[in-house]
């Protein structure tokens, strides 16, 4: 195990009916609020009106801002900063999924600083105070209510760029399973596929030493989300299988996978971000397409590792690593289309001549994120492997 | 899925050649601290002085209390907190294992308390202010240098009584594996019967709603210690094998394995601590005798969990859960004598005329633990279950 420090200091609200103690966790925060969500789902499933009666019963003000996108944009999150110094409001609460929460901690960062919040996502300067955050999470993937993590789109240069930092941990979020009933099938799947991701980046990119126990974790993780997406999809309001998707999609991305695992990095991520980026793709349905793909290349790289991870996920029975990380390819592909992903550029209307544009528009990132492997061609490589 | 709050700030410094860092961590907590530790093994395998000059180049001044005992008791407590009050330290720094972390969490609750520090463990006053916490993990197994738990015996009144409250957090451990390689075999093994302990009592006790990924989550632990305790027998200073003993004991009780299961209990922790009380048995050479016999009782009430649990751990084909359940408690007999631990109240020298007596010391705790279920007849029946 590679020495590692963890910290994580967000207190998680899980369970039913626990949207309403929001306010009075706010109020600790501050008394003058900026309420950051999306495009007005939240008004149609009742959540919103949950949220400002709670705020209103704390005697919290709300200011509003919202229209927060799927692969959420600079422009916004400028527009949020402006109006949350205009209002000097004390804190900041994303409703929403990964897209809100990362715009509101973009929010949160950018407020108290002197510079362009875009200066941090160039890694041109570091974040060293912001305004408290606290969520109402409405769907589950992106992990983003329990870590420092946030991503933005960049949409005058096509960049999607990500960064992380403990300053940007959510004080509180409430994960009530109950709010991603109405969440639809193909955003379903997405959310359970980032989980995915998040948990094979880890478990088959590192040249460390083993870690059993953390193995066992991810794995786990993984079991439970692969079940659960597909039951979710033909029960949408089954709430034991929305919670195993909700508390999946937080234990794979708060730092207890990746505990002890060494230097890991977020390779598919780096691709999909181009695909966001050049072509507004949501984010689960790049990455749906980029995983097998990668995984082939990365069987070749670290057969041992794809290998073991599907032996233990799937139940293929111990052998040559390399073959079973194949058949596990295989089966994690026809899993994907079950749910109902699109898995291969084609279904993305991407043609395969936009490939080297697309890996060129990964490579700021790639240095950003010190992804040294992963140059022009490699990342051209594994894009021809997308089927 | 049952509703949760998790809330955990213990910031863990995990890793080889870690403690040079607890200088700099305890000086963020104050410049005067009681160091807390035990019967001077930290002084033989150099741990002591590593502490101590780290403590020195931060500046920080130190007050020292030892002797601190397995089974650690109120009246080094009390000497304790009135150390720490006549030297007005600010904060208290722990080296050891659960004895002497747990003794370390009274003093730091009874140092501003106006009232004797026993009345917290009565449950007859409630703990609102703190001394804050720094700890450095040399025995793995409790579990308490991430959780606010901690557990006292009175040795007048030969009761082991256990409390949580979460200002008893402590706000950093460190935790470096190489600390325990000078850990003798049986304590090595109890640690890891404590292990497995916290986890059969989650896993085995909840009447509610199934949750998937906590249920693999336990197992993975389970499997994990379960081996590496056997391999540490054998080979005590690799690292790696301490690695996963360490941070699975860490892992079973910070709050993450228990998560959503709704309102647990330590049923067995109640038996044994009548055991260490009564006759000073080492904590988990108790749980080594309890554990079977609780089991057995067990399977009869909930058959599909502990049929459940070993299926998945021991890799038994899925089957009859009472069977598996049954052959699962064998399997798990033989490991506690594999790995040298006692199994029967004869090899305790404790004959099973003292049952009555031992249950009838149990039943305060049992009130204060609100395990309604274990009244004095059960509590003997399990006993005579001792093999």
């Amino acid at each position: 195990m590679e020495n590692f420090v963890l910290e994580n200091h967000t207190k998680i609200i899980f369970g039913q009916d626990t949207i309403g103690q929001i306010g009075s966790e706010t109020a600790l925060l501050g008394k003058k609020v900026l309420m950051v969500y999306g495009g007005g789902s939240c008004k149609e499933n009742g959540i919103y009106r949950l949220v400002q009666k709670s705020l209103s019963k704390a005697g919290v003000a709300v200011i509003e801002i919202s229209g927060i996108c799927a692969n959420p944009v600079l422009k916004h999150v400028r527009e949020g900063i402006a109006l949350a110094r205009g209002e000097k409001v004390e804190a900041v609460l994303a409703v929403g999924g990964g897209s809100v929460i990362d715009s509101a901690k973009a929010i949160c960062a950018g407020v108290p600083a002197e510079h362009d919040v875009w200066q941090f996502f160039r890694g041109k300067k570091g974040i060293r105070t912001t305004l408290p955050l606290a969520c109402v999470l409405t769907i589950a993937g992106s992990g983003s209510e329990m870590n420092g993590g946030m991503v933005l789109t960049n949409e005058e240069s096509a960049r999607k760029m990500g960064i992380g930092n403990k300053r940007l941990q959510p004080v509180v979020s409430i994960l009530d399973p109950g709010a991603t009933f109405t969440v639809p099938p193909d955003y379903t799947a997405y959310g359970a596929v980032d989980t995915i991701a998040h948990l094979l980046e880890f478990y088959c990119n590192k040249e460390a030493r083993q870690t059993p126990v953390q193995d066992r974790l991810m794995e786990g993780v993984a079991q439970t989300v692969i079940a659960a997406c597909e039951k979710a999809l033909l029960e949408p309001t089954d709430y034991d299988t929305r919670a195993d998707l909700m508390w999946c999609a937080t234990l794979a991305l708060n730092g207890w996978a990746a505990a002890g695992l060494g230097r890991v990095g977020f390779p598919m991520h780096l691709i999909e971000h181009s695909l966001s980026a050049l072509y507004n793709v949501p984010h689960g349905a790049g990455l749906a397409v980029v995983i097998p793909a990668w995984l082939s290349w990365q069987a070749e790289q670290q057969p041992e590792r794809v290998g073991l991870f599907f032996e233990r996920v799937f139940g293929i029975p111990e052998g040559d690593k390399k073959d079973n990380a194949l058949q596990g390819i295989d089966q994690l592909l026809a899993w994907l289309r079950r749910v109902q992903c699109p898995t291969s550029l084609t279904e993305l209307s991407i043609p395969a001549s936009e490939i080297p544009k697309i890996a060129e528009n990964a490579l700021p990132l790639a240095k950003l994120w010190r992804l040294r492997d992963y140059t022009q061609p490699v990342i051209e490589e594994i894009m021809h492997r997308c089927r």
